[in-house]
């Protein structure tokens, strides 16, 4: 289908075209890029060669940027143009690319060639809690099976702010966080490193055009604000946001670091891989309440892999569908107070825990706060310990193709002495 | 002690010169300023006119930029360098600028010729919760006396994060925001326009250099991060957020927009009027426990100015010195796990509350949750009403001249219908 090969287990055939921004290795300006293969596609190289030619983009300076904000800016119908533009480029019957061998060379780097970047620049970041599973198993742990879902979670997609600051791209190393945790009883807190570092499975929204401050975005209008979706692993250290958390939301327990994938695949390369959204009972009041209310059906994985290991171990598998509030339900509330968002924000779903126990999305509910342990390849584990490296994989299963996220990928190191 | 003329009352003598950003009312770019009196000096025609000629400004771009940010970022040897310059350059016995006409004219802007505008872009914005009498008013009206404060608010500065988008200068009007709140009793929440919409009287401290990912502040070289302090509304709507808040925060009922004002003072300016902090019991962890913990004698005012009267009138004094936790100890305590720290990030302190009723922070201290009726002008206020008019100022009383924040205002407009 296209001219670049794209090996069978891809995950990122003609049909996908995530976008991403990347500097060679050598050393370059960052910018930005779609995926094709084991390739990396340089937008700015194709624009400045003008082969952008539709309305919107042919006199755009959105891919000579050092993130994709700009882009993202520019909303539906340029995203739009931009996808039938690349995707005609890279067909294996259009000449104009495939036949210049100097423009290709230049345009076409190999993915080992390039390091991946922050694809955008983050104003504010949210984290919802959108999986009932999860929200019931964390209730259950820390509330009892009685008070497990408080009654708001039934009526509002329930977030709180993150910190935009330590977002990073998958591959950075996390430093284990030092802080406060209480111990049982009354005695006083600890300090010292985390001893319940865990990771939360998320995927991420990735906003487009924003609102202006005072104007609420339509639930059926939401999707034009959301230009796709990223893989995010919300990393948490338990003991600390146990022991922060009440009456504010959690803060330390989150803020030291949060993994995004480099490669956002856009709405429109995951419309094949839409389905219905569950139902909700209560219905949702009117601000809410969608004409067609979808998810998609993204199949996650999590693996692990111990220190000195060379095999990674999946310890969960997930998907995107086990959500009960949509994405578009997501960014009508966020709004709906006039609370205004800006290209680049990102919304966190809140872990993606299935109904069966092997689904569930982060170890405190796969250990039950620590009181089992998993298997993990001859050793076994409750919370994260250093030197594990953690992985992320997205991947929406296609008719003899795959549309995939990569993965999203972070070791712990150890705490600072 | 300026050529500048200083009304005696100002906030804005040679003894302050606090930093904002502004533009010509008639339209021009954004660009940093001191007050001086009832004037700007605007700093990129001082820097332009080669003014700055100490080591670190004399080649800096940092005052030719629509943000304070590239100025924080520099550190408190630049900042302690351009208040000498600028001290000089104002003093009634320095010719320079005081008998060049034509120089004079440029740089010296009467205020109100000029627009404010946000004085940094904001990174992050986090919220703290620092004051006792705050929480404890807050807890008792929400969970009763006995449990009014939680055991970890003694440990550590508790905080959460805001939202960085809807940060606005002084000015703006504040649209009520619309939500779901929670009625008494069973019944499903309802939707509309928020019934207890209220402010929270705050300071915000601006980050200066920020510091790397996994690398925490020393508690006593966190006043090195900090550049100076703002005015802070912290509007809230206390029907959406106690709907929303648990289990992770305040969200909806806060990021509808908070208010900030235009001057930043900064601490070489507020040093003189330091103070004890209190004394802290329980100690506070190694990480939190400063050499030196000192607050600033900053009085406080709240003042609302109802739709169609002619005065304001103040509903409560306060003072900075309230606060239990030390913005020292707040940066300190916020890094401990690794989070980076960005220049232009602010830390709001949480409502300000002091002992009396007479100085709790925000309405529903002072109403008592709607409990009773504040007299205000010949009307009466439980929360606030569409058309009031919120100012809050800030002031330090030296000996024959004062240092203040100036004001920090904003007015209700109805909900969209
Ligand atoms: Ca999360
Ligand atoms: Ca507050
Ligand atoms: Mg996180
Ligand atoms: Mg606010
Ligand atoms: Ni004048």
């Amino acid at each position: 289908k296209s001219f670049v090969e794209v090996p069978p287990e891809s995950h990122f055939p003609l049909e996908n075209l995530p976008y991403g921004v990347f500097r060679l290795q050598s050393g370059s300006e960052a910018r930005p890029a779609v995926a094709i293969g084991d390739h990396v596609l340089d937008l700015s190289i194709i624009a400045s060669a003008g082969l952008f030619h539709g309305p919107i983009l042919e006199n755009s300076d959105c891919f000579n940027q050092p993130n994709l904000n700009k882009f993202l800016e520019l909303g539906r119908p340029a995203w739009k143009e931009a996808r039938a533009t690349l995707q005609k480029l890279l067909s294996a019957t259009e000449q104009t690319l495939r036949d210049n061998a100097t423009l290709r060379e230049k345009a076409l780097v190999p993915m080992d060639k390039v390091q991946m970047l922050l694809p955008v620049s983050v104003g504010d970041y949210t984290d919802f809690f959108s999986s009932m599973h999860h929200a019931k198993n964390c209730g259950t742990i820390f509330r009892g099976p009685e008070t497990a879902i408080n009654p708001n979670w039934y009526h509002l997609p329930i977030a709180y702010h993150g910190r935009a600051s330590s977002i990073v791209i998958s591959g950075t190393n996390i430093i284990r966080p030092r802080g406060q945790g209480h111990p049982t009883g009354n005695s006083p807190p600890y300090f010292g490193p985390s001893r319940k570092l865990d990771f939360e499975l998320e995927m991420a929204a990735v906003v487009g055009p924003g609102n202006e401050l005072g104007k609420p975005v339509d639930v059926n209008e939401a999707a034009d604000h959301i230009f796709g979706l990223v893989l995010m692993n919300d990393w948490s250290a338990r003991d600390i946001q146990a022991w922060e958390y009440l009456p504010l939301g959690p803060f330390l327990g989150k803020n030291f670091g949060t993994t995004i994938s480099p490669w956002i695949v856009t709405l429109d390369a995951l419309e094949p891989f839409s389905c219905d959204a569950p139902k909700q009972n209560p219905p949702p009041l009117p601000y809410l309440a969608e004409k067609i209310s979808k998810n998609y059906d993204i199949c996650l994985e999590v693996l692990i892999k111990p220190a000195g290991q060379e095999d990674s171990h999946v310890v969960t598998r997930s998907n995107f569908n086990h959500l009960y509030w949509t994405i578009n339900q997501q960014l009508a509330h966020h709004t709906i107070n006039g609370c205004n968002l800006r290209p680049g924000d990102l919304f966190g779903t809140g872990t993606i825990s299935g109904p069966e126990p092997e689904s569930f999305g982060c170890l405190l509910e796969l250990s039950w706060n620590g009181q089992k342990s998993l298997p993990l390849g001859g050793t076994t584990r409750k919370f994260l310990e250093d030197g594990d490296e953690v992985t992320f994989t997205g991947v929406c299963k296609g008719n003899g193709y795959n549309v995939g996220f990569g993965t999203c990928t972070g070791k712990i190191l150890p705490s600072l002495s």
